[in-house]
């Protein structure tokens, strides 16, 4: 299959240099890593086993790859206003876009200009960060759920899911995708926005009362948001213990993506993880008041100081 | 009147450098200035005017001062544990303590320790600094509002007020104490904790429209939290207003002494100005939900890293 890679950060790096060892015909389009990986190729250093690919087609723009079978989308959401002119090119009637991009909002802006019938979301639960020039840094976990814009559990969505599998991504087709990024703004939306206002990685403030309290009323905001939705079932309140174990258990140095935008002087993904869900909560009635002011705080630090 | 002044900081120094202007006898409880102020005397640079005290009566100890009239107070309440002890060495039966100090909480600890008849409070409207060694900066406003712990207009804070008025210091008598605290919380709850976790003046921020909401819902909370205290009169919501636009005609670049605590390395007075609030309203099943968040952040951000 025919593969253009668009937003060749640690996400979309990882999961192009997998599909290209699984033997897929793999362009990327590359920006600051461009004459790293054209001269010396691309390194995978993965928790799952390192790897290095010899030859990368990289591109340096959209136009340049050209016509693919399947899009797959990874840039930050804060470049959104890109997005169109990015994926465009790439694009015939029977091409697929397939974002793994963070937070809501991105598949609405690919079906307004590609139609619902070329659109697929999905969720990458992964740590993966560019490492030094033409190297990707695949920390931890690496799956991914897929699913179409419109729902339903499609065969399409069944046969790149068994595309991804057997190029060793873990990869499950899911039938309801807005739940499944519902889902994990659960855990995104109290994570991101404290580490980073906070500058601190979970486990330094989760055991602390207030702040577990906070954590938690911020989990049910969103659960309250999602369960407004309409989703073919509602996400029980469990999740929340779940999600505060899971990060107790394993995530409490673990730096969300956000803090390392914030640490590394690029902007913050505020539209994908708190406007728009706050604003489809609001639009059914739900008041994400903890979420509100979370963004609010969020927003005006990145424009008041940046420290 | 014999005066004991503890909390020889930006308050305590500006007020008792008046009282002992104004012809009194003025006992200062010091520790970093002592040296500075026993060789030089004490420096005050005042909105309203400048002057300098060649001599002034300076103690190491509490105990060195001995019984006054009136022991005014004025240390930063995370100190409180030290209250009473260092009170004590100047009441008798005769002697009232009148604290000027932020937020809710220290009347409670001083009646706690002298009993209702001899605790007045007060609210201190100024902004006045710790200048350099011997010196103390009186930049903005000045006036105070004191009365009875115990509520109601009593003959002695009718002659206090009238005291502190001939020493040059706009002083009022009022009825009903913890309304004034309340009211001053209006403003303080919000900015002094936003200015803080933000490091930003409310001018940055307070013309954003999502602050601007959150500030708003931050003092709504506290309204609804004062007006559970069975308060002699009701607080009004146009208060709101009111300190919106006071903030903006006037303390755009004004920093809260909770934000000058945090930059100059202190702690912050986060039982007075947050826990004590949040939970007097509470028992009264008033939630004060956005205050809680704020607190939350603060207390956190206090422990977890200090920039």
């Amino acid at each position: 299959m025919k593969v253009g890679i668009v937003g060749a950060g640690g996400v979309g790096l990882y999961y192009g240099a997998m599909l290209q060892r699984g033997g897929h015909d793999v362009r990327f389009l590359l920006r600051r890593d461009y004459d790293a990986i054209m001269t010396s190729g691309l390194t995978v250093r993965s928790h799952l086993g390192d790897f290095h690919l010899d030859h990368v087609q990289g591109y340096r723009t959209a136009a340049e790859i050209g016509p693919v079978d399947l899009a797959l989308v990874a840039i930050k959401t804060f470049d959104n206003d890109k997005l169109v002119d990015l994926v465009k090119p790439l694009m015939t009637d029977k091409s697929v876009v397939l974002t793994l991009q963070n937070g809501l909002g991105s598949e609405e802006i690919l079906v307004q200009a590609f139609g619902e019938q070329r659109v697929m979301g999905g969720v990458a639960m992964i740590g993966s960060t560019r490492g030094v020039s033409g190297t990707v840094d695949h920390k931890a976990l690496g799956s991914i759920r897929i699913g179409e814009f419109s729902g339903g559990l499609s065969p399409r969505a069944g046969n790149l899911s068994a595309l991804f599998n057997n190029a060793g991504v873990t990869c499950e087709a899911i039938a309801d995708l807005r739940r499944v990024r519902w889902e994990k703004l659960i855990w995104n939306v109290p994570f991101s926005g404290l580490c980073t206002l906070l500058n601190a990685a979970p486990g330094s403030y989760l055991t602390k009362p207030e702040m577990n309290s906070l954590v938690r009323a911020l989990m049910a905001d969103v659960i309250a948001g999602a369960n407004a939705q309409g989703l073919s079932e509602p996400i029980p309140d469990t999740c929340i213990e779940e999600n505060i174990q899971i990060t107790l258990a394993s995530l409490t140095e673990y730096k969300p993506s956000m803090m390392i935008d914030r640490l590394e002087g690029r902007r913050l993904e505020l539209d994908a993880i708190y406007r728009i869900p706050l604003e489809h909560a609001a639009r059914k009635g739900v008041r994400m008041i903890h979420v509100g002011m979370l963004h609010a705080l969020l927003a005006v630090k990145e424009n008041v100081n940046k420290h």
